[in-house]
């Protein structure tokens, strides 16, 4: 069967750790708003579809499977995991998982608060004071925190080369390099500064960028460059 | 077995959604922070444990059964749902009842977000103006856009006392209540104005408040009141 993946097509964002997943999986996935409008790709098909789903899905990302509609980004991985061998099998290992990731998913969030800390429904233009005043605590206080945490598992983890679950690569290993690849282009002096304290979580990243499938997947045109509509955005002055 | 729930002592916080489920579970929990100090009560015992556990939680809630330690509220109430009866045991209705209680998250999380726009580590005091700001777009757009939209799902469920899943009690359900009677207690206006539109959702948390382990609960001493150092918070300032 073919996965259909529905997401907003300009941007990677939570739909990147959806794909991720998918392309090390290395199973077969439609990107259906990237497909030519008369192939039901575009935003517009994407909200008529959101609406007529019953029961519907809050927001995208969400998976098609033959059987199912599967949103909320932790939920669609957590399916994902288990059936492709990305989170181990047993309930322990599965909740560890799924516990990282919701953690991915609330500094995701959070970098996407640093730019829109009033409305999403605002443009950045319009909150840019605010903006620069939560960026400040951004960089100083949640970043090192966040990646400050999972440097600890890393090293915690002892044998170089594991990840977050041990030796097998889990999904949030994938959703990690995201992130940090993320903050990296939104915030390149900040991480900068920060490289020195996260050498398990930067080595990571570069092993999740050089595993074949994921290598393959970054330079193909499937992959989407970061840019100013996604959740990571590289404004200078909020990188200080 | 006894679980152990670990969290801030003096808020509901997001620990209120793990202790609804125990307690219609009606399994035996201790809710070890709030215990007298002398026996390993108190927020400094809670930081104490967090530091030495390996691998460490990102931050309370954390739920300790005999061979886990499982923390991130969606993903306790993932276990709990599985294990006392609050979520459908096939795939598809646990995938679904996780996706909602996602939802739930991001919903409490802007709640936050609204008096604390700029930074969790300031006061609200020192982020007012934009606080002001980011309540009008929650109460203007969130508020309505999150509970239209669990709203629509129950209208969808059809037979009137359905929950969120259909006729089984589910952890969301919990949840459910527990977002609405924080957001009435946080924008008592805004919730008042919305509520001709909201007749499923309110017979919801209507249900789910008169269930007996849910009413004894909420009458005993082990519920602290809503307050103003949780996540929802009674500003009037807030509440247009």
């Amino acid at each position: 069967m073919v996965y259909e993946l529905h997401y907003w097509p300009g941007i990677q964002g939570r739909g990147e750790f959806v794909r991720l997943a998918l392309e090390e999986a290395g199973v077969e996935y439609v990107d259906v708003a990237r497909q030519p409008v008369k192939q039901g790709g575009g935003e517009q098909a994407l909200v008529g579809l959101m609406q007529e789903l019953d029961p519907p899905p809050f927001a995208p990302p969400f998976l098609v499977s033959e059987t199912m509609v599967i949103a909320q980004t932790a939920n669609i991985l957590l399916f994902l995991g288990h059936h492709h061998n990305l989170a181990p099998s047993d309930e322990p290992g599965r909740l560890w998982v799924n516990q990282l990731q919701l953690t991915i998913a609330d500094l995701v969030a959070e970098a996407h608060e640093v730019h829109h800390p009033i409305a999403s429904s605002l443009y950045y233009e319009d909150q840019k004071a605010p903006a620069k005043k939560r960026a400040q605590h951004f960089r100083k206080e949640r970043i090192p925190k966040y990646l400050g945490y999972f440097e600890r598992i890393l090293r915690g983890g002892g044998e170089s080369g594991a990840g977050l679950a041990g030796e097998l690569l889990c999904y949030a290993d994938l959703s990690l390099f995201q992130a940090v690849r993320g903050l990296q282009y939104a915030f390149p002096k900040a991480m900068t500064a920060l490289k020195p304290n996260l050498s398990g979580v930067l080595a990571l990243a570069q092993r999740v960028e050089t595993r074949p499938n994921i290598a393959r997947y970054l330079a193909s045109p499937r992959r989407i460059a970061f840019n100013k509509q996604g959740i990571f955005r590289h404004y200078p002055e909020l990188d200080g």
